[in-house]
């Protein structure tokens, strides 16, 4: 007989439990705790007030923890810091100037460069090296890679240090900030360009280093006023709004961004009904700053997050508009679905205190990634290939 | 400017940020310990070491807190300990029998009762008690209800029990077991008949005590042996399975488990593509062992026990035969999902240490799984009503 429980696996039953040498129970004893503890309470659960009193406890380490790591509002509201590098001056850095981009695959936001940097061509002049989360926090670059190519965690190609807390560390005067990716590194100065990574992308997007990739424009000047738009409804609710899910430490925050998430999402399902890209027919750096958001979402966000009201899957246009950026060239190669799931579950450990890392989602596999996306037919000027504005190309 | 943050949300930056008095923080600094923090290592995170110290405590606390929560073995899988009421003679309850039910919503175990108990319309003559989760653990009996109807928690109507543990322990001899849900009460012999709730949905649709219904029959003898090798399938790797993959102690363990659950979903989605119920086209046994565990799934398996290679409502057939179950007159009643998510979500603290609940995922709101589910057209003997083999009707 397949079914034989007696007892209620709902875990709100098992304190009950307070039989005594049950002989088909097998409670692994090889540490001193669980030895004491059979000892004292046999093989049932510890008593009630114990329980009570380790619940209580362990939920108070939970939110310092939580306040230490993500920054609370007195209402439990993720509150993100602000930081130290926020613009970049493009006079400074003429085609000539010797850059260094430091990245990290996890991360949304270094995600946002790797893949302006793709789609701009600008591999050969602006090498990048890939930190990898160390076991309790700092960016460390493995020493070796067994992997070939640039976009896997490897040493630091600029400078040789072990931590990008030592890159940093480098700057004249010291340096006292966070230490984060992506971080865009002037060689010759030896200091911080910049690492805030939307001023980044729009300094790589008008950066004239690579001549054949000029007429490339992720930022067109007709379309900024509208870009600066989608970003001003898309980072706090999305962005930033999938964290102000997961780390929200009551309640109504989480509430209040779930909600907020999906309501955007909802818009932006129904906007992508009727255009390829958020600005229309041409991809932009809205739609970079959106995509690596979205792809993320189903692989660790609903999850870990708690973002539960829908998968990406469960929206058509977001998830075709999501393949369609993903099968541009060379974008899929900036994706690396392991280092994302690592990055997250191993590392954010309150949220996920077991440490295991769930099972890839069938619906994030490159192959069904790879589908034809059919947004073509959403593009209202008929063209069917992937389309950038040409600067100085005036909008129809 | 929306996207102005410099620092990277990475959880794994985090820990890296080291400036002090940044006024755009808003640390709230109501506990002593964050005013601590606060004296020590100014607003950034603590330094590393303590990090280490405290992730390493707080694992540990959680792998000591999930063996007694949930027995593994040596490797880390959950293991479910046997009980102690295992069969029930039916012989010993004439249709005269004076019975009373105990159950619960969250507990999918419970929740097979509830829905045999509908199906028969015994309504009248098995009256049940709900009990709800209490703060810790035992289940209790809520003195009021605001609530209308037999189906929501409320007052022990049988004994006038505080909890549930009160009841088991009015047994002549004491009760030193699990105090579980579901448990079918003697009310003559005041004492317990069964607690293991695949015998007691056998018992209850046998019991001869609505004489209205001795037509309806979930197991009839014909397909025993097919409703028992579908439960040998089932019941490990889903009813269990779940489990297995939320209380496994180990990556290895996870991933075993999560495959295996996998593995059989796979292939219950295709048997259901030509089958409308397990044993083809009548409702038995094996698909209400299999309906409480899939209502459950995107509500709650997916997101806290990590079942994360597809959510039901990525399994045409099985999120439609799910929806089938759903509509059979009396079935929506005994699914509470508000009670389901409280029952998980708030109850299982080492799975979810910020006690947050999720929204509830748009695929799993009433209105959706009301939707007309087509699995009419699948029945191969064109019948298109809900179908249950009468007593003694031989099979097709």
């Amino acid at each position: 007989m397949a079914c034989i429980t007696i007892f209620n696996p709902s875990p709100t039953a098992v304190p009950l439990h307070h039989s005594r040498g049950n002989p088909k129970m097998s409670l692994p004893s090889t540490d001193p705790l669980t030895t004491a503890g059979r000892f004292l309470w046999g093989r049932s659960l510890p008593p009630q007030p114990l329980i009570t009193a380790v619940r209580t406890t362990w939920s108070t380490v939970w939110h310092l923890m939580m306040r230490q790591l993500a920054p609370s509002s007195s209402t439990g509201s993720y509150s993100r810091p602000a930081g130290s590098f926020p613009s970049i001056d493009l006079a400074l850095y003429p085609p000539t100037a010797s850059l260094h981009l430091y990245a990290a695959l996890s991360c949304p936001w270094a995600h946002r460069t790797l893949i302006v940097r793709a789609i701009k061509s600008l591999e050969p002049f602006l090498p990048v090296s890939i930190a990898a989360p160390g076991p309790d926090g700092p960016w460390e670059f493995p020493s070796s890679s067994v992997h070939a190519g640039d976009l896997v965690p490897g040493p630091d190609r600029a400078n040789g240090r072990r931590t990008l807390r030592d890159v940093y560390g480098m700057r004249r005067g010291g340096y006292d900030g966070r230490s984060t990716v992506p971080m865009l590194w002037d060689v010759d100065k030896r200091d911080v360009a910049c690492n805030e990574s939307y001023e980044i992308i729009k300094f790589l997007n008008s950066w004239q280093r690579n001549a054949d990739n000029n007429d490339i424009d992720l930022y067109p000047s007709q379309l900024q006023k509208e870009i600066e738009e989608w970003n001003r409804i898309i980072y706090p609710s999305v962005n930033n709004g999938v964290y102000r899910c997961g780390f929200a430490q009551s309640q109504e925050a989480y509430d209040e961004a779930v909600n907020a998430l999906f309501d955007t999402l909802d818009t932006l399902e129904s906007h992508l009904g009727t255009n390829r890209y958020l600005c229309g027919d041409v991809l932009t750096l809205a739609d970079v700053c959106l995509f690596t958001t979205l792809i993320r979402f189903d692989l660790v966000y609903y999850v870990l997050f708690k973002c539960t009201k829908k998968k990406l899957v469960e929206y058509p246009n977001l998830h075709s508009y999501t393949r369609d950026i993903y099968q541009i060239p060379k974008v899929a190669e900036t994706c690396n679905f392991e280092a994302i799931m690592d990055g997250y579950f191993r590392t954010l450990f309150p949220l996920n205190p077991g440490g295991i890392r769930p099972a890839l989602p069938s619906a994030c596999k490159p192959d069904v990634l790879s589908k034809p996306h059919g947004r073509d037919s959403v593009c209202s000027n008929g063209l069917t290939s992937f389309l950038v504005l040409s600067r100085g190309q005036s909008m129809q």
